[in-house]
């Protein structure tokens, strides 16, 4: 068993280790660019920690968490398009340096070579791998599509973006963790369990995410707290406000504020008022119970679902 | 043996049949659009035409078909919107009716849509046809990112033009063929003697292409005859004009003229004197030589050949 540091280490040098063609060289600069701005890579350390729970040999499964983050990044560079995105992990987008189209093709190319880490696993759990990676990917898919979609709309309910985020974030924490334990040789319940571990995980840890781009504490958050209230996104915070807040009050957090710095209090403080953050903390709660439910269920001793508890222990934590 | 009408038929019912999910309805729908707008369904019918040489059960070989057709419909929505075109088919453009952002991400979804049709192959083929699909894949990518750079740059040679035209066109028809043949159960000596035969036939194809758009009957040809001279196209005409004309006709060809019609004719003209279409179409016959040298040395009964020559004799005589 490996511990998150040990498993980003093994990705970082498995990463350092793909080799793309050379030429076009503007069609794979922006891949090596991407694939190595950093981030904590929790996607493939979560095929790897699936894996584990099963089987103790994880060179079979490095092309599965190669798959899944390459196909993450393709998102990203697509997603920074579509939002007109300047930075990414504090450095430019891919169609800032390279241009839109380039960008394109290139997240093309990038779901090409998702596809060929994919195709390298085993021929025994070949067909199930494609399955789970192929489901994964639509589902960010039409995630990202209804985030788009919602911009656009106010009638959005809370049921809609719950399925919202589960489609653009949590459904691909899911799906890694599913192709690990298929690739590992899990059988169809035990794949299915942390496939719902993975999910209820995602959510939680997106629901977070809206708390603390309000709640967080600047110098740990990593990005402008009070982005979210400042753009209007309609987050799990803002859609729990509308529903409890007076007409009057609606009124006057749509209202032009002098400075974003006084619309980000104002309306923190409707959301203290109503207990916002109580009731966001309670709908993650509720995920993490179902996720700590399906990982108590999976038959596996308990000592090998020791790092994985720690991690998303990290995970859920994260400081405010 | 199915003649290629048969086959078409055989194509767009399998392809009526598909069914994609209802919602998002933006990011299925233009998948449902492109998909119907028609065309020849040559690459599909490639597919089973190939398959058709080794094997006389075309069921298992419809998804490798479906998967052909839609990568290729995927590109052609993506390079749509890079090369900024309102018109497919003489129908607007999926980005014109939906807004690029959406035809990005439909055009992202629909990749994953080609590789659910692979992944239901045989598992005996499917790393084999994955092998061939992402080979393929790859390379329309660089084909199309090859073809935006040379836009950009005034020292194309004609080997650059025919390496970026092999990639942007012949290998996906390559392909489609060595994909057909492998589901069909040929072995890798006869896969790769086809995807010769189908990677030098779309050279050809190609090549003929680029003739037609100067030397093409106006009612027959479908675009505007000419259009490549008023876009200044680095077609194999241009490249080899610009190699054999001299530097007061190079100039003059690239003056600004009162009307288009006036440029065609007078580019036109400076072909005619230079020969070009007599140079183009022997290169054209060459890459018919080596994808006939192919088929005839292809271990494979005369009888079964019947269909396919035809083919690519009639796709080959396309009228002027």
């Amino acid at each position: 068993m490996h511990n998150p540091i040990a498993l980003q280490e093994i990705i970082e040098k498995a990463i350092s280790q793909i080799s793309y063609p050379n030429q076009p060289k503007k069609l794979y600069d922006p891949i090596q660019y991407i694939m190595n701005l950093g981030g904590k890579r929790i996607r493939p350390i979560l095929v790897l920690m699936s894996a584990e729970l099963f089987n103790d040999n994880l060179t079979p499964v490095i092309d599965a968490a190669l798959a899944i983050e390459t196909f993450h990044n393709f998102t990203l560079i697509h997603d920074d398009i579509m939002d007109n995105a300047p930075l990414r992990r504090g450095e430019k987008t891919v169609h800032e340096i390279w241009g839109t189209n380039n960008a394109i093709l290139s997240g093309d190319v990038m779901m090409v070579e998702a596809n060929k880490h994919l195709a390298k696993l085993d021929s025994a759990v070949l067909k199930d791998a494609l399955e789970t990676f192929n489901t994964t990917a639509q589902g960010v898919c039409e995630g990202q599509q209804l985030d788009m979609e919602f911009e656009q709309r106010d009638d959005v309910t809370i049921a809609e973006y719950i399925e919202m985020i589960r489609l653009k974030t949590a459904v691909l924490l899911g799906g890694a963790m599913k192709l690990g334990a298929q690739v590992a040789g899990a059988n169809a319940q035990q794949t299915e369990l942390i496939y719902q571990y993975g999910e209820s995980l995602g959510i939680a840890f997106q629901l977070q995410d809206d708390i603390l781009d309000v709640y967080g504490n600047p110098e740990k958050f990593g990005k402008q707290v009070g982005g979210d209230i400042i753009a209007n996104k309609k987050t799990f915070l803002m859609l729990t406000a509308l529903q409890l807040i007076s007409p009057e009050e609606k009124k006057e957090m749509f209202k032009n504020y002098a400075t974003e710095a006084e619309k980000i209090k104002h309306v923190t403080e409707l959301y203290n008022k109503y207990k916002i953050e109580e009731l966001a903390n309670k709908e993650a709660e509720r995920y993490i119970q179902i996720a700590n439910h399906s990982l108590n269920s999976l038959p596996v001793l308990e000592e090998r679902k020791v790092e994985l508890k720690q991690l998303t222990q990290q995970l859920l934590n994260r400081s405010y």
